[in-house]
């Protein structure tokens, strides 16, 4: 990959400054970078970075004095964080797998591939399922029976699309990630004590030791375009409907997304969030890292939550929310501070205590 | 598949009413339901959905009108969701894989299989395992050597199953679950600043680092029947006896059962549930969603944990426990309302301070 | 496998005593212990087991009197938990896999494989791959383009390392480990209301939905010798540089290490741990079971971390914390003990307002 500062700043959408001919080969934080690379320098912290490397052109914030910065060349952004999605794109040197479906993976006979589809070695694509055109399925992953994958979609290795799993057009799946494992869905012939103490809040009645037996899955998972799925993690099949994950939403390594769970369009799940089983998440949220949604429960659209944060019941549209219990941000922020001076409160009213009990001897 | 009512309400135990001949081929919600379906209208609040889809029969909640809901057909149980196990397995279609063994298989010859056993494409069967009948080894699984499964097992795709490891009947394995990973046991020649900040609840001494050297698990696992084990969950290997999983246990997604410990019979451990190493759980016990369990603890049978609790001593037999740190659930609901009114204790207190100290100015 | 209690003590550097021809082929806990097994009495709780068990030798603590305890021979050590790991080293069966490169494995014609690499079915090593001397790469493993294991690796089926990803020597991953998935790193056109969130500490600014687009990840990740990486768990590349794992850090199950995170030497990150993106932790830090690690924070040496804690700020070096909101773990202990008592609180306060309000009527 070779290309000039105005390739680049065309391709960005940005503007080029300086001698724009200068050509690069890759991109690097500014204290590693060669000559060849365009330097990363999009915040004024990273100025003094750049003589520690040798960059001739970077990728600069809106006004910097670039000249002074001992470059050649430089491409500025309104946003910089934003254009690094499309330099990222352009310089990304991808996995390397050889084009074309490699002789030892296994394709049933009835399996459906669109045109320019590449199978990696020992991959599994099973009975009538279907894959868009321009789809890679990587190495040892596996697509399931009748499952449906749309355009460009990209299997990292080991990835796994259960049976009759519906997934849009430029989906990625990172190293193991499963769509469609079975949900986990057990009930006891009489009423347990988890769904007594839930109606009593902490009372689990008489406690009379019960077997579960298995509520099948027959739903599937439905999901969107240009979703992404990150490595472990697992979307479970609906009981009787779909799972359904929107357009867009990107989930992170390590999460959970229980059966029958609706999630919206353009949510992020960060890494280690689990939703429990049908949990309905609006548009535009944001979960951060390890957080937890009981089953149930709905959230509205643009929420965020803050790492960590275990949300045990509805939250409203817009809400920011943090910790265990959740609460609002703020509060909780509040709240976090008070426990920082609860000893100290403590020893005020035992003082009052003595105070009011003894009123002539304050001290 | 296609079922009268009166196949279905027979075969579930279950009372068939009105045109018991009506068949059905698939269940659906109410709404989504065809003349085909059976509808699943299992309490009141799904009546009004029945108008939107075109069932004729339906699977409704005890005492309901079900002619007046417009059904030629109605399945009456006294606890529907009970009743959903057996529905869902007639209508189960299955992961839709061929049965027999897969010629890119790689079985060992001094692997053992029962009759009807199924290993599916790009499997592995070591040297010396052994396999119950009627199991399925699904498409790119794994077990390892001299492992045994008892008759029906059912591994997903890339499910792995290492060596040595012995699990009994009617095993169900979800996508990329792993059962006998190596212990996570590691030990520093001296007493470790871990070791010394245990013992004093926060205080690790004097600093010294030390590297860690490996303790090899030279157990194995040992696993009842009817134990199900979910996608991206790790069941380690004991230290030196086995970790133990006991009869109709089922572990849910991503969950972590740490070396040496001993999980009872009939409990539930859901989705990113956490044991570290020598937990002994009971009988009957159910902890939620990203529930953590620090290592040695003994948790007692009919426990309850709420999602996200810590547990970081042991719980007497019974207990509904909740929180970080954990309590019992009611004392812990009780902290949350009571911190949720904090902010005015504190200034409750301010007040008191300056009323008290300057009695006649009370505001 | 079949020692001497003396060969045993000699590779140890444990000392031995009694009879010490004395031969043993495995090592077991007290009461299951055979006459052919060493017993593993390690501290003065177990000496009444030993009578449950045939033992003949043990493993004893320091100062025990092993001949009262029935014994022949015995092997003594300062610290025998130390000794565990020579002990299981010794005794470990391994995998039982064959030697050799089996001819079911994927193996690119430009892969570079050191002397005596053994290579199981089904694994792939894809172009440019090159695995050090004596490495053993599992079955339905994988090794991506141009990546670099050193020597005496030794990958458990299934285990996956991405394209680029640079290893040290004697790694070792458990089943399924992934090393490689890409970043999870998205940003929006305009500033988002995560970002505006975070910097009001819970104000996410006017709402205004917005889609991701996906930042690639351009580095890779480079780990140093003697690391081992848990079954599920996952290191993703570093966005522009390498996410790095330092020398002999330990990594359990279900952990996730996000992009550019910079991990040093001697750590132990337990199961379900999660480090959001470009953390910086110290070396000889312990973090606990299901602890969370917001993105850029910075962790001083040898810290710890206890079960469940989120560490949203940084840390200074030394420190050992507890809880979430994390704090430092006696103050947190502190805290507890507090909110057990904080209904009493509230009650006092009441009764303090009464008095004060109507001091002649305390009651």
């Amino acid at each position: 990959m070779s290309y000039t500062i105005e390739q680049i700043a065309h391709a960005l959408g940005a503007t080029a400054l300086g001698d724009v001919a200068v050509t690069v080969t890759g991109v690097r934080e500014p204290a590693d970078a060669t000559a060849d690379d365009l330097a990363l320098a999009m915040k004024p912290e990273y100025a003094q970075k750049l003589s520690q490397g040798s960059a001739r052109a970077a990728l600069v914030w809106d006004g910097a004095d670039w000249q002074a910065l001992g470059l050649k060349a430089a491409i500025v952004a309104p946003r910089p964080r934003y254009v690094m999605s499309g330099l990222s794109t352009m310089f990304d040197p991808g996995q390397g797998w050889d084009e074309g479906i490699h002789p030892s993976a296994v394709i049933h006979e009835t399996a459906q591939l669109g045109e320019n589809v590449s199978v990696g070695p020992l991959a599994v694509i099973c009975a009538g399922a279907r894959i868009g055109a321009g789809s890679v399925i990587g190495p040892q992953s596996f697509v399931g029976t009748d499952a449906v994958l749309g355009e460009q979609a990209f299997l990292r290795e080991g990835a796994r699309i259960g049976a009759r799993v519906v997934i849009g057009d430029r989906f990625i799946a990172q190293p193991n990630a499963v769509v469609g494992a079975d949900g986990f869905s057990y009930v006891t012939p009489d009423v347990s004590g988890v769904e007594r103490a839930r109606q009593s809040l902490g009372d689990q009645g008489d406690i009379a030791s019960q077997s579960y037996v298995r509520i099948h899955s027959l739903g599937a998972v439905r999901i969107g375009d240009d979703v992404e799925v990150g490595a472990h993690s697992a979307v479970d099949r609906g009981t009787i409907r779909d799972t359904v994950v929107g357009d867009r939403t990107k989930i992170d390594n390590l999460v959970q997304v229980g059966h029958n769970c609706v999630i919206g369009t353009d949510c992020l799940l960060c890494g280690l969030v689990g939703l429990a089983g049908s949990v309905k998440v609006g548009n535009n949220v944001v979960l951060a890292g390890q957080v937890g949604v009981a089953d149930n429960i709905f959230i509205g659209d643009n929420v965020i939550a803050g790492g960590g944060t275990k949300l045990l019941s509805n939250v409203p549209a817009g809400r920011v929310m943090l910790g265990y219990p959740a609460m609002k941000m703020d509060t909780q922020m509040e709240v976090y501070k008070y426990l920082r001076r609860i000893k100290r409160l403590f020893a005020d009213v035992a003082d009052l205590k003595k105070a009011v009990s003894k009123p002539d001897q304050v001290d």
